[in-house]
């Protein structure tokens, strides 16, 4: 059975209406019905909406005035690929599984899953929703009551199936270090963070800003699980680039991140903290690990990183980085590099990309070089290890 | 013997007094020796300079009112690694095979390399600094100029063992195809080109902007050549992040570059057209080969790549592009999907990471396990191949 370490949950309406303190209730993220017969991504999750009663009908996120139609494409599953588009979407036309904890379970259980971690949507990936938002007592609210709905009810009834991972609030790192013990003390070990924070107009890993952070996480066994995206702004060529392009590109950021981790010393003061890359794939992983420990090398006088980084970078790597996948060939046939005990597996559920429900029959083929020992540390005993779960 | 398809010249302080038209001979970019206290890159190439007599001296290119001082790591044969620093530094202190092409033969020889293809240096890896001109029509001439002094002077006298490298008026595509025209009359067989040309404030190569030029590039046998930073903007991740994490990620353009053109159907329209990654490594290539093949098989609904390019994207790679590398164990170990007839081999001297003057002795060791006809085809024929050379 397979611990999948990157799915997706599509919030169900009621989770702020439900979850948020009284008084901020009325201001909740609410979902409406709308027709809409166009719409244009404009940057950092926004779009330019063509509304009309007449078009197909979708179900939009309303929050601070903006409007977010959920998308085909995030809730794929029982799709056909040729039907995978970006177009609007309704409740009623996904997967249950796709909301739904107990709709969920069977499906996994189905996919022979038997535990997941799920990201976010409408926060997006490290809830850069929230981070935007304008009222900031709000949206500080609003991240806690995702917390609160994940442990309680998302993942709560779940006999362990469902795994929590929680948002924090970006904006305030002393608010995060917080929300960390919080969850912490209720038994979460992953929280979601930005692959590249000065991307989202933050501080970056070197400034000194996020150590509280990264402390509580070390202190209390919380991996920080950076997903592909969680940057805002993906790797990019030019506007006019057909959108296959950026999807090849789409680990770029995952890349940088490492990079900027192995060279930024935070690693070195913190030798319990763990990072996860997920669904940022492996087979680049040989690559830039050969090419830190180069630049280690060769490269001394250009600016003191030994006295940061008294080590070869893969060292790092290799004690606490954490590579996923869904479909690699080339990481597999690199396994010595990778590194047999640092990649975990994962399905995509509900994403254009997930191998559900054929994910044993995918892995099956891709796995058929590996022996069973190997197998079972790359798709259940690492992630188990790296979340902290009751499982053998 | 060594065939080297990414070395580099200082240009020597005469190359446009003495090329350039009469008329344009007082507005020549010149050499001038200052003394410089500091440096600071503010940009694109562009430096803060804080100047004093009393300082050590520097010669710097003089143009258009800008002041571009020589850095050590861009003349760097010579000097040991732990003195590798960006601080100024004059004609007198280099190394003589930097700017003088008999000297350089003579460094070439004694380093096992029969042929050296250079990029240039005040113009920039593809001629940005021309492109960034205010005035054209002097911009126009100096890029005429550097490519006869670079066929005329630099490879005129040096019976085949400097192979010559032409940039191109990068804002004009009609006056490029003529330069290439002009150029391969008289057996010039490489042009340079930008990775990512939006980064430089141009059209991409999907505008079909550039088509006139990759047609011309093909009808003539003139490969493209893409070397890392012809983008200007380096792959990064913070301002405060230490210079180490850029060197690492310093072949991310390359990567998305390859990226684009694998899905723009340049390659599919252009079937003699021939790329070059130069200075990009090739450890990352499988990764990237397999990812846009999942990519154009599993995303298939996205928009309409298919028309585009109606085989696997890896197809088009290993008919028509190159890459190229002077350390890379990973990427030796991924021959079978790198293509043994795709990469070929560099010196990169005289810069801060080059093998020079023990270049055999890193290749001895790095190809250890590889047969005769693989190290030959990779140390040697496969440039042979791209550029047309004279030699078996």
């Amino acid at each position: 059975m397979i611990v999948s370490v990157d799915d997706h949950v599509v919030e169900p309406p009621h989770v702020w209406e439900r979850w948020l303190p009284e008084r901020f209730r009325d201001r909740a993220p609410r979902i409406e019905r709308k027709g809409i017969a166009g719409m244009r991504h404009i940057g950092g999750g926004t779009y330019e909406i063509e509304y009309d009663d007449d078009a197909p009908q979708a179900d939009c996120w309303v929050f601070e005035g903006q409007v977010l139609p959920h998308k085909r494409h995030v809730a794929a599953v029982g799709f056909d690929r040729d039907e995978m588009t970006l177009s609007p979407i309704t409740y009623d036309e996904m997967r249950p599984g796709c909301y739904d904890p107990k709709a969920r379970i069977d499906d996994m259980l189905m996919n022979h899953v038997e535990a997941s971690l799920c990201f976010p949507t409408f926060p997006r990936f490290c809830g850069q929703t929230f981070l935007e938002a304008n009222d900031k007592e709000l949206a500080h609210a609003c991240v806690l009551a995702y917390n609160d709905w994940m442990v309680e009810e998302w993942c709560g009834d779940g006999g362990g199936h469902l795994v929590p991972l929680i948002i924090i609030p970006l904006w305030d790192v002393d608010a995060a270090v917080a929300e960390v013990e919080r969850n912490a003390a209720r038994g979460v070990h992953a929280v979601c963070f930005s692959e590249i924070p000065p991307h989202l107009g933050l501080p970056s890993i070197h400034s000194g800003y996020w150590d509280p952070l990264f402390a509580a996480c070390a202190a209390n066994g919380v991996v920080v699980c950076m997903h592909i995206g969680s940057s805002s702004k993906m790797p990019a060529t030019s506007g006019d680039a057909p959108v296959a392009v950026a999807a090849t590109l789409s680990f770029g950021n995952a890349m940088a991140s490492m990079s900027d981790f192995l060279f930024s010393g935070v690693l070195v003061r913190y030798p319990e903290l763990r990072l996860a890359y997920s669904e940022g794939q492996i087979g680049w992983i040989p690559y830039i690990l050969e090419r830190a420990d180069d630049v280690w090398l060769e490269h001394r006088a250009w600016g003191g990183v030994r006295d940061l980084v008294p080590e070869p970078p893969s060292t790092y790597y290799h004690r606490q980085i954490y590579g996923c996948f869904f479909r690699d060939n080339h990481g597999l046939a690199s396994l010595d590099e990778v590194g047999v005990d640092n990649i975990t597996f994962e399905t995509d559920y509900p994403h254009t990309d997930s191998t559900w429900p054929h994910t044993k029959e995918v892995a099956e083929k891709m796995f058929a070089d590996l022996d069973d020992a190997t197998i079972r540390k790359i798709v259940r005993t690492n992630a188990i290890r790296m979340l902290h779960l009751d499982l053998d």
